[in-house]
C-alpha cells in the first residue's frame, strides 16, 4: 500500500486525540484540522534533520497556536526526534513528561519557542526571521539560509501583539517568514463572527504581506500554496481553510471542538470517519516508516552544510556567535571603562552611562543587536557601531522597532532563541506594562535578552503619572528568573551591564534614570561590586557607634549619601548600602546578607517606588522613604520634595527609629 | 475683521507654543499640526457646552495622542471651560496646575480620559462609544444620542492595542465613533518610514471601517470630511494629512518637531509665518470672543435635552445610572445569597461562586455590563440576564470581546468614564499581563471596573506555566489604587464582589480558582467579614496556648485549615487568618492588624504565588509556603504536592518556627 499524505496526517490525528483522551484535557481541535497542511509542510518543505535538532541552519517551525501542542508533539515523535517518545505522548500533560500542556522549548528539543499565550509565537517568529537575515548578511548564504514557518490561529490574530509583529515584518520585508493561518472560523466563545469580522488577508496586505487562500484539506492546494510562498519578496500569509475537529461526527466545525476531550463516542466516530481502525497510540508500520523518512529528509543537506562550515573562514566566529560566547577581552575593556568613568567624575543620568557602557560592549560583542520602541534618543541605546538594520542592509545592528513595545520584546525573545544574537532594546520603564507578557515568556524560557528601561521613576518629571513608573520596578522583581538592575551611577551601570551581558540563563532589566546623578563610586575597583546584588557603598566610619543602615538603589543612592552626611553632622553614624539588584542579593548566603545590612541595626530603605519587596530587608520596624501613590506632573526636583523623597526626610526617618 | 478658522486655530498654536516654551518641555508638534482640524471639529461638529462639562449627552472628545496635551488645554481654555485658566496655561506641567504634561481627567474637567500611554485613548473611546449605544438602547434617542471623536497619532496606531480596539469597533459597527488620524508621517525616531510601512486606510477598511483622506490644513476639506463622517453606517477613519510643527521655519515636518521647546528663534519664526504678532499668552479680543461663542454653541441643545430629561419617565432611572448608584435592596440580596451558600455547603471553584454572585448582582444592577476575552465558559461571567450586546441589539449586557484582553480592559475604562455602566469582564489571571497598561490607567483614573481573573494559580493544572499566574497576584498588589481580592469560598466570593461593586473610586481584581474548594465559612453572618481585608477565620481554640498564626488566601485557606487540624492533633494550637484583600487590611489601624495577626506570635503565610508582599505581615522570621519559580504542566493536585503547598508542609513549617 502506498502511504498517502492523508494517511500520515491521520497518524497525527490519532495520536493527538488518543493523548487528549488519556490526559482528559488538552486541545485536539487544531491538530485534527491542521494535520493535512502540516504534513505537507514537513514532508515537502521544512528543512530539518530530526537527529540534529540544534542544526543552526534548520528552518524554524513555530506553533503560535500553542494549545494545539499535540500537533507538534505528534510531528516530533513521528519524524523521529528523540525528545518525544511514544510514552511521552501517552503521558501528555503529566508531571515530568516531555509533553507539557503547551509547547515548552526548555523541556522539549525540537520545540523552537514556548507558546500558548496567544500571539506570542508569531511575534517571536518575526524576531527569528530577522535574526536569520542578519546572520545571513554576516556569514553568507553558505552558512545561513533558512525560513521561518508559523501556524497561527484566530486567537493569535486577534491579539494586539500580532499587529505589531506583522507590521514590523511587513516593513522589514521578511519574505522568508511564512504564516499558515488555521482559518477555522471558530474560537472558544463560538463562531468567529461572535467577536470578529476582520478581513485578515486585507489586513495582512495593508501591512505589506502577500496572501493566498488555500484549502487546508486538499494536499495539492496546500502544496501549491507553499511552493508559491517560497518565491515571494514579502512575508507570506496563507489563509488555510480548515474544519476544526476534522472528522468528529458531532463536534467538527463547532466552538466545542476547540478543547477538552471529546469523549469515547466522538473519538470512535473520528476513527470511523478518517478510516483509522487501529488501537489507541498504535501507528501502522508503513505509516511509521514513511514519517521516519521525512525526519531523515534533511540529513544530506545538513551534512553538506556542515562541510561548508568546516571549510569556512568564518567557522570560529560562527560557532562562537551561535554559542553566545563573549570575547575574552571584554572584561578588561569594562574595567578600563569603569576607571575612566571614576576619573571623569561626571554627573550624568544612568541612561547616558548605559549608552556609554553600550559603546564599549557593542564594540566588542558583534552579536549585540540593539533597538528602541521609537525612543532612541531618550533610551541611549544606539551606539557608533550599530547602524540601522533595514531590508536594504541586514548587516545593521540597530532596529527601529517603532512604537511596538510588545512586539519588540517578543522579537528579542525570537532573536535570542534563534541564536547568534544577543538582543537589547529600550523603552520607558512605565511601558514595561505594554510588553510584560513577552518579557515574562522570556523569563520562563530563560532567554538572554536585556530590556533597557529608562525614565525609571518620578524623576521623569513633567510627563506625569502616566509615564512615571512607581510600581514597575516592584512588578518586575516579582517575576521569576528576572534580574532587575537599578544602578546608581556610571560605574554601577557598567557593572550591571557586565552582569546582564554575561547572563546566559534569562533576561535582565536595566532601570535607568532620566535625570543626572552625582557619582556614588569614587574609587576605582577592578572587582564588580554589583555582582552580589548589594554592598556597603559608604561605611558609617564609626563602627562601634553605628546607629542605622540606609539601603538605596539607583537615583536614591545620592539621597541616602546626603542623608548620611547630614546625620554625621549630628553624630549619628549610619552606613549606606547600595542594592542595585535585589534578586542577586537574595541569592547570597545569610552571612553576607546580615553583614552587609548591619545585622539587627535599624534600617531605612530609600527608593522612589512602592514599598512592596522591601520589608524583607528592612524588617517590620524598618523605615521606608518612597512612593505610596501614583506620581504627578512637575519638574522632577519639585516632585522629589513634594513626595518627601529627600535627604532630610530620610534623616528624620532614621532619627525616628533609633 | 472677520475671524477665520485659521485665526482661531492660530490661537491654539500660539498658546501651545508659548506654554511649551515657558515649561521648557512638552510637545507642540501636534497642536501646531492639528489646530486647523480641531478648530473645525469644535466650531461646527462637537456637541458640548463649556459651562456644563458633565452633561451626559455631550459628544466625547478623546486626544489619544496625549502628549499633544496643549491642544486640549487650549481648546478647553478658549471655549470657556472653567477648569483651564490662562494661568493654568502659563503654568503648564507645573506642580498643582490643571495642565499636567499629559491630559488627566481626574485633574481637569473637560478632559474625558487620561491619555499619554499610546493607543489607550482610541481603545478607551471604543468603550465610550459602546456605552453610548447601550444607553441609547436603554433610554432612547431623547436622552442618549451623541458621538465620540478621537485624535490619534502614528504612535497610537502602531501600538497593538489599537488593532484590538479597531477590530472590536468594526465588528460592533460603531458608526458614531470618528477617528481623526494626525497623519504627519513623523515619529520620534524620524520619518515614519524608518519603522512602518502600513497602509492605514486599508488596514481600517479590513477591520470594517470606512475611511477618507483629508487635507488637515484645508478648512473646507476638513469640514466636508467631518460632514460625510456623520452619515456613515460604520466607524469612520479620517486620515488628516498634516505638517507636524506647522509654521516652524526649520523644524516643521521633521522628527525634531515632535517634542521639546523649539527655542526663541523657531517660535519667532512661527509667529511670523502664521501672522501672529501678539505677545506670549495674549489672544486678541475678537478671536477670544469667537472662541467663547463656540463654547456656548451647545447651550440651547443642552437645555432642550434637560427639558426632555425632566419630562421623561426614565428620569430617575437615568440619573441613578449616570451617578452609578446601586439599588437599595442589593445588600439584602447579597446577604440572602450568602445564607443560601452557607446552607448549601457545596464544594465549588470560586470562579463558579463568582458566577453565582454575578447572577444576583446583574439581576439587581442593570448598569452592570459583563464580558470575557473569549473565555466565557471558563470565566463564568455570563449570567441569565446578560444577553449578548450586538450591533443588532445594543440592549444586550454581555460583550464577547474576542481574544483582546488589552482592548477589553481599555473599553471597560471607557464605559466607566462614560457613565451609566459598571463594567466587569473576564480572562485568565496569567493574561492580566496582556492588559496591564490599561488596568493601570484605570487605577490611575479611579475607574470603577472589575477585572474577573480566573485560573489564579498552579491550580490551573495541565495548561502549564504559561497559563499559571505565580506572580500576577503580587504584580497587581503593587499597583496603587488597585484592590486585589482572592476569596476562599462561596461566601467570601460574594463578600468580595459586594466590596468591589460598591467601590466607586477605582478598579478591583477578582482572583478566582479553577479548582473546587471546600467551604471555609460554615456559619452565616450578615456582616461582610472581608471588608477589613483579613479576619480570624478559625481561632486556635486554646488562646492561652496559641503557638502560631497561619495566614492564607483563596485556595490555600483550605490547606491552612487542614494544617490547623493536623497540628491540633499534636496539641499545637494555631489560628487561621483569611486575608482576601491585602490592600484593605493595610488600611486598617495597627490595633486591628496586630489583634488579627496575633501580635508577636510566629506566622506562616500560605499562598500559591511568590513571597514578595508577605514579609510585611509575617516578619523576617516568618514562614512562607508558596511558589518561588514558574509552575509546570500536570494535574493540579500533583502540582500542589510537587511544589510542596500542602497541609503537611505548612504544619512542618510551623513546627520549625515554634
Amino acid at each position: 500500500m502506498a502511504v498517502t499524505n492523508r494517511d500520515m496526517a491521520n497518524a497525527i490525528r490519532a495520536l493527538s486525540m488518543d493523548a487528549v483522551e488519556a490526559a482528559k484535557s488538552g486541545h485536539v481541535g487544531l491538530p485534527l484540522g491542521m494535520a493535512d497542511a502540516s504534513t505537507v509542510l514537513f514532508r515537502k518543505f521544512l528543512k530539518f534533520d530530526a537527529s540534529n535538532p540544534d542544526w543552526p541552519d534548520r528552518d524554524r517551525f513555530v506553533l503560535s497556536a500553542g494549545h494545539g501542542s499535540m500537533l507538534i508533539y505528534s510531528l516530533l515523535h513521528l519524524t523521529g526526534y528523540k525528545s518525544v517518545s511514544r510514552d511521552d505522548i501517552r503521558n501528555f500533560r503529566q508531571l515530568g513528561s516531555n509533553t507539557p500542556g503547551h509547547p515548552e522549548n526548555f523541556v522539549t528539543k525540537g520545540v523552537e519557542t514556548t507558546t500558548g499565550p496567544l500571539g506570542q509565537g508569531i511575534a517571536t517568529a518575526v524576531g527569528m526571521a530577522m535574526a536569520e537575515r542578519h546572520l545571513n548578511a554576516r556569514f553568507g548564504d553558505d552558512l545561513v539560509d533558512h525560513k521561518t514557518y508559523v501556524i497561527a490561529g484566530d486567537g493569535c490574530l486577534m491579539e494586539g501583539i500580532s499587529q505589531e509583529a506583522i507590521t514590523l515584518a511587513g516593513h522589514m520585508k521578511l519574505n522568508r517568514l511564512i504564516v499558515l493561518w488555521d482559518d477555522n472560523s471558530v474560537t472558544i466563545d463560538g463562531n468567529i463572527d461572535v467577536a470578529d469580522s476582520t478581513d485578515q488577508c486585507a489586513r495582512f496586505e495593508a501591512a505589506g504581506w502577500v496572501t493566498r487562500k488555500v484549502d487546508g484539506h486538499d494536499e495539492k492546494d496546500i502544496e501549491a500554496g507553499l511552493k508559491w510562498a517560497q518565491k515571494q519578496k514579502q512575508p507570506v500569509f496563507l489563509a488555510v481553510k480548515t474544519i476544526i475537529g476534522y472528522g468528529a461526527p458531532k463536534l467538527a466545525g463547532t466552538g466545542k471542538a476547540h478543547g477538552g476531550p471529546y469523549g469515547a463516542d466522538e473519538v470512535a466516530g473520528i476513527r470511523e470517519n478518517i478510516g483509522w481502525p487501529h488501537e489507541p497510540f498504535e501507528i501502522p508500520a508503513p505509516i511509521e516508516k514513511a514519517w521516519k523518512k521525512v525526519g531523515e529528509r534533511g540529513k544530506d543537506t545538513r551534512k553538506a552544510w556542515k562541510e561548508r562550515l568546516m571549510a569556512s573562514p568564518h567557522k570560529g566566529e560562527f560557532n562562537a556567535a551561535i554559542a553566545g560566547r563573549l570575547p575574552k577581552n571584554l572584561s578588561k575593556a569594562i574595567i578600563k571603562h569603569k576607571k575612566a568613568v571614576v576619573e571623569g567624575g561626571e554627573k550624568k543620568a544612568t541612561r547616558q552611562w548605559s549608552g556609554a557602557a553600550l559603546e564599549v560592549l557593542t564594540h566588542h560583542v558583534p552579536e549585540m543587536v540593539g533597538g528602541s520602541a521609537d525612543l532612541t534618543g531618550s533610551n541611549n541605546t544606539k551606539t557608533a557601531v550599530t547602524g540601522p538594520m533595514t531590508p536594504q542592509d541586514w548587516s545593521g545592528r540597530y532596529v527601529h522597532y517603532g512604537v511596538r513595545e510588545h512586539g519588540m520584546a517578543a522579537a528579542m525573545n525570537g532573536m535570542s532563541l534563534h541564536g547568534g544574537i544577543i538582543p537589547y532594546s529600550g523603552t520607558f520603564l512605565a511601558f514595561a506594562d505594554y510588553s510584560r507578557a513577552a518579557i515574562r515568556l522570556g523569563a520562563l524560557m530563560g532567554a538572554r535578552v536585556i530590556h533597557v528601561m529608562t525614565h525609571d521613576s518620578i524623576g521623569l518629571g513633567e510627563d506625569g503619572p502616566t509615564h512615571q513608573p512607581v510600581e514597575q520596578v516592584a512588578s518586575l522583581r516579582v517575576m521569576p528568573n528576572m534580574l532587575v538592575f537599578r544602578p546608581a551611577d556610571g560605574v554601577e551601570t557598567a557593572e550591571c551591564w557586565e552582569i546582564a551581558i554575561n547572563r546566559e540563563t534569562g533576561p535582565s532589566t536595566m532601570a535607568l534614570t532620566r535625570q543626572g546623578l552625582t557619582p556614588a563610586r569614587k574609587e576605582h575597583t577592578e572587582e564588580n561590586l554589583c555582582e552580589k546584588g548589594a554592598y556597603v557603598l559608604s561605611p558609617s566610619g564609626v563602627k562601634s557607634r553605628e546607629a542605622a543602615v540606609l539601603i538605596a538603589t539607583g537615583s536614591e543612592v545620592e539621597i541616602a549619601l546626603a542623608a548620611q552626611a547630614e546625620l554625621a553632622k549630628e553624630k549619628i553614624h549610619v552606613r549606606v548600602v547600595s542594592m542595585p539588584c535585589m534578586e542577586l542579593f537574595a541569592q547570597q548566603d545569610e552571612k553576607y546578607q546580615r553583614e552587609t545590612l548591619g545585622g539587627d541595626l535599624p534600617k531605612v530603605a530609600v527608593e522612589a517606588g512602592v514599598r512592596i519587596g522591601w520589608d524583607r530587608w528592612i524588617g517590620p520596624k524598618g523605615g521606608f522613604v518612597g512612593m505610596d501613590s501614583f506620581g504627578a506632573s512637575a519638574p522632577y526636583d519639585d516632585l522629589y520634595k513634594h513626595f518627601g523623597i529627600t535627604a532630610e526626610h530620610v534623616a528624620n526617618t532614621v532619627k525616628g527609629l533609633i
